[in-house]
């Protein structure tokens, strides 16, 4: 079991996602890339790193250049993505002498992803880095593509850089440690990309669901290759996000803004599972996704154990609209919104009304 | 008078320099961009700001898309170089609902120029920035190529990113306002682009220095114009610093650990002068550079009235070493030294041993 995306950057090769079952390959694949790296800082947190930063570091300090290897580790969680953090890495970097040649490597989800990744593209104006992501999110979302950054004021990736990353490698079999609750954010994502670019890939989640859930081998395996060729497809077409890649935020307009109002208590992939809700309604209320659609992609986010409702107290749907209007994805003053055609075809809508998004909310508040 | 400049990236025009008498090309300038922009904050210094921020904040408002205009006035000097000021940008973007549309306008020297673009290059991922440089360093060095950064833990742009502006605008009446001494340190690169890579340039320096210092319009032209020349070919064929962009460092790897030496006491263009000294020095002793062209060097310096040693009280040989050695330019173990063959010729020396650069250090420490 092993396969290879390769991702292109203006069309030409940039990097590698390698999905394989462990970490054996990993030291081969960064001999490939002809670093020549005298020191590495792994990043990780708190609760990946004592299940597997001791593994990756063994690896790491036996590649080609024979690196001084050096951990440096975050607490578990979105609190952590500040700027503070990442002048905590920079401080990490500059005592251990990093120079431009010297390399950083994610190991983690998403958060620590966007966070090395973000230290990376501006410790010495842009070193190299690797993601290894552990999170089901991270390993078909967060790590592809070149994002990352951290929160500021409240606000989500606020602050952030387009960095490449020399190469991604995944490991599926981390997957059997994460917390389910975490696995089901990652499946929020993995829906979404069915139901934006690929009916077929939208209809084998809906009749495997027990398979995914139980994490099979072959099951996991085929659906992160899937999951992340939408992803390279889309990001390779539009890498700074100037047209298509916006279709990646659909659930994310409205869940980013639920997110932000639970105070980060409910998951980011929960939050897009509920906003993707909200869109779908809008999508059938004022565009031409059917009711039996509509109904077919609750009952998906169901069999993945996805709420369909914001569940924290005493949510006010005004509020949430003043944090959609407010999030980043503003153009001028009228709301960028990913809509659905149909499932397996979204669409960019500029031309929301107020009435039209406050009817999408109320449908996600109980 | 009007001279204007175009710069490539990646064999594609990627934005003019305008060399103008005055400010009154620059709406027009901006306009022929095509921005959507609705917001425009203009960065400056207090020292600035109160020159010339009412003038370009009218300009501004005047252009095609009559956009919304903000000041942002930082603290004149190098100690305001920092992360602290960094988040006081994105605080100020954040509260005036900028997207990533709106735009960044530069409108003062070195620090204000690296800031801005870097605020730029990291808010949102990146937005578009302008630089009106108002110093004479600026104008021909720290305004062209996309470097951008602050200082960290003492370090000189150890935090930073390469982010091109969209227009590089030069004023060079502006200079008549610019104090003596800050005219001064400009001369210190503009000497270094002679010396790097056009003897010809050089020379006319060499007999010029009563025009340029009287500020004569037409020698001033001539002279930022030919600067600006030297520097873009440099940063057209290497935009990312891998190899030929080290040569503006002439001066600059022993500079830095004068400045940092005397707590950023003497200005940058002082320590590139006296870091010039030491380089030369080093090639003459070690290189081919003759005795002949070293004292040239040091009377040039001298007609444009540049320090030749680090006036410092008690300035340590090994404290200076130890600051070089653990600058940025690293590479590895080995410090990557620019050295002179001759006038107008400079190249890349990785093999200085501890000695040779003491030598240097030792020759501009009175």
């Amino acid at each position: 079991m092993a396969k290879t995306l390769d991702v292109k950057y203006e069309s030409k090769h940039c990097y590698n996602i390698e999905i394989r079952p462990d970490f054996n390959d990993l030291g081969t694949s960064i001999n490939d890339l002809g670093l020549d790296a005298k020191r590495v800082m792994i990043v990780t947190d708190d609760n990946v790193g004592k299940l597997y930063s001791e593994k990756v570091k063994t690896v790491i300090s036996d590649t080609a250049s024979k690196p001084e290897v050096h951990v440096f580790t975050l607490k578990a969680g979105e609190e952590s993505k500040t700027l503070a953090n990442i002048q905590n890495i920079y401080e990490a970097l500059v005592i251990n002498h990093f120079d431009r040649k010297d390399i950083l490597i994610a190991l983690g989800g998403g958060v620590v992803g966007d966070m090395t990744g973000f230290a990376a593209a501006t410790y010495m104006r842009g070193i190299d880095f690797i993601q290894i992501p552990t999170s089901l999110l991270s390993q078909v979302d967060s790590s592809i593509g070149g994002k990352t950054g951290v929160d500021f004021l409240s606000y989500k990736n606020m602050v952030g850089a387009f960095h490449m990353p020399r190469l991604v490698y995944i490991n599926t079999n981390v997957l059997k440690t994460l917390p389910k609750e975490q696995f089901i954010c990652g499946m929020g994502e993995i829906i979404k990309h069915g139901l934006i670019k690929n009916n077929d890939y939208y209809n084998w989640l809906k009749d495997n669901s027990k398979a995914v859930m139980s994490l099979d081998d072959n099951a996991l395996e085929y659906m992160i290759y899937e999951s992340c060729k939408i992803k390279r497809d889309v990001v390779e077409r539009d890498p700074k996000e100037m047209g298509e890649r916006a279709l990646l935020n659909f659930g994310h307009t409205i869940g980013h803004s639920i997110e932000k109002n639970s105070n980060f208590n409910l998951y980011h992939g929960q939050c897009v599972g509920i906003g993707a809700v909200a869109a779908a309604f809008i999508s059938m209320k004022y565009g031409s996704l059917t009711e039996e659609e509509y109904k077919d992609i609750r009952e998906t986010l169901e069999l993945y154990e996805m709420p369909l409702y914001d569940t924290t107290k005493d949510t006010d749907a005004n509020t949430i609209y003043d944090y959609t209007l407010s999030d980043k994805k503003r153009a001028g003053n009228s709301i960028k919104f990913i809509l659905l055609h149909s499932i397996g075809d979204a669409y960019i809508e500029k031309g929301l009304s107020k009435e039209n998004i406050l009817a999408g909310i109320k449908e996600i508040i109980k």
